[in-house]
């Protein structure tokens, strides 16, 4: 169990965070069958991209909406997710290990009235990987206060998904253009070189 | 499980919650001999005065430091703490139930960096009822933050704890004097009229 | 002078606030000409918007860019604007008058550390008409976190401009559809009915 | 005036700061008598330690109540409180510099509900020396949220007033003991040292 007193993260080369946004989820909401759709082959690139950070020994943080749930349980919030189809299906796909991170969310940015930035610093961390959904709503206002807070931004196009694949590249494309962001295939992406 | 769906606390004399914190604890920290030995008889109290508030449907909300452990995993550290004696001891008297809400805070006041008071306005709640320890260290930090945030306080002087006597007597009387908290002791306290 | 002690805007009819976005600017910025040429009409809207707003005393908050000039002196910064040409054609429309508010930013969205969430409540403001530069920028970021904190948002079209048009005409489309942000014309916009 | 683009106080030697909390004041509240008594003879006490602050290139920041003025006009404040005797007295001894910073706040810690923190990030601030009035109000709140952000505190003896002597020497041994504060009197203060 990762704590303060022992951070297995904090060697000085040590700067960049991979965010996973929402991915914990049973998509019963409205258009979830929609953004379910978009979601499934992307989660496959996300466990993909988590692999290879996790071999650098990049720290992943699952941050994910508390769906009024404020029982600061996002083991319980997981295995409730998992009991439905779509949720099992994904949680699959991109599994929290035991040493990753767990924010729980209570608004659509992980930075509004959580303590993500408390630990970003402690993890001595200046560059943000995002991925997760949806990526007009939640990936974008996570962004957006990251861009507020001086994080350079990694967005891989092909792991945020949105309701639809216009959203989602209007979002890539306003990240790029507005917020900085590399927006690169995550297969292109050097994570040596963030 | 409590969801902002189907809130069991929003009636409208709702307006009362009580915290309890860091009551979820090993005392393996300098001085947790004696904080300990201060916090057991004050345990038995919260746990008399939580009795009468859940029979008035008065929420109750565990906020409780995180330890450093960024895993959002309440009913874990409640485990682990459990595992102690002195953990046991305390948790045995004031143990958490499934409808009570949880908070887990990184810092002394649970109102930094945390979801606070957004569960606090959900809720409809303008004054507080504050226990657990230490009651000049997050008690009192809490304490202040509510105070900033216009909650009347209500902090009984037999539910909080301190390393002494006098640090903790100190800081009833300061919340008393500058934050206009109600420090009677919690047999007194008549719930009905908050 | 406005004072929480009289404030002269709290019947209990009144809940909506219009808030003027960084108008008050030289554009000595990369690409400031092009977004010089496409304020200069739009301010033109926003001052006849502000007046019927204030026949309807409906409080005007100017929330504004500090420029790194941490002396919280907004009228200084007004007349340190008004000093370069473009500064002052714009402010010779939208001049601020004695009873408007005054909010300094230190970046892009209003809500971020600043006290405009406090003065909002004190005002008793549940809806926010958004007005100023950029569309795509700091009036995009506030309206996200505006829409964050449950204010129903009004973006009139005719009253925010970009360094484009079409970025312009991006921005209101995403705050209208994801942000459910009502975007008519300041001209159509019903004040009474806000 | 000082600017992000000019800031003069980032030598990599720069890591302290002077807050001087609230003391532009016309002491018009209940119990202001007592508080102005006691205030007069801390502000000559200020003056000093500020002289040499700034023969160090220290940066001070005047950290002050907005009094329910929205306006963002730390020079208004400082006019309207220079008009009465009281006020002029004391500003009169502690007048701020051009050079200055000023931070205005709508509570009692100077951290809440505004931009102060960014700032002390800007400067390259790792220490802060608060002096200024209410002692166990607006000072000893402040320094609680500057324990949590991890700054090292000085709070001269002789540079807080309070009410009465005794809650002074009592807020001072409280920021001692609990937050680490070093509180020797200013004269006492080796600020090459901090």
């Amino acid at each position: 169990m990762a704590s303060t007193n022992s951070n297995p993260h904090t060697n000085d080369f040590q700067h960049v965070a991979f965010l996973v946004v929402d991915m914990i989820n049973d998509f019963s909401f409205k258009d979830g069958d929609q953004l379910y759709k978009h979601t499934l082959p992307v989660a496959k690139n996300i466990a993909n991209l988590k692999k290879r950070a996790k071999k650098l020994d990049i720290p992943v943080l699952y941050v994910n909406d508390n769906y009024g749930r404020w029982q600061s349980d996002f083991p319980g919030i997981v295995n409730e997710m998992r009991r439905t189809e779509r949720g099992s299906k994904i949680i699959d796909l991109i599994e929290p290990d035991d040493d990753d991170y767990f924010v729980l969310k209570p608004q659509y940015s992980a930075f509004y009235m959580t303590p993500l930035e408390l630990l970003l610093d402690y993890l001595n961390v200046k560059s943000l990987i995002i991925a997760g959904i949806a990526g007009n709503m939640c990936v974008h206002f996570t962004a957006n206060d990251a861009y507020m807070r001086h994080y350079n931004l990694y967005i891989p196009s092909d792991c945020t998904a949105s309701n639809s694949k216009f959203e989602n590249e209007q979002a890539l494309h306003l990240m790029e253009q507005v917020l900085k962001a590399e927006t690169i295939v995550s297969t292109d992406l050097d994570l040596k070189k963030i």
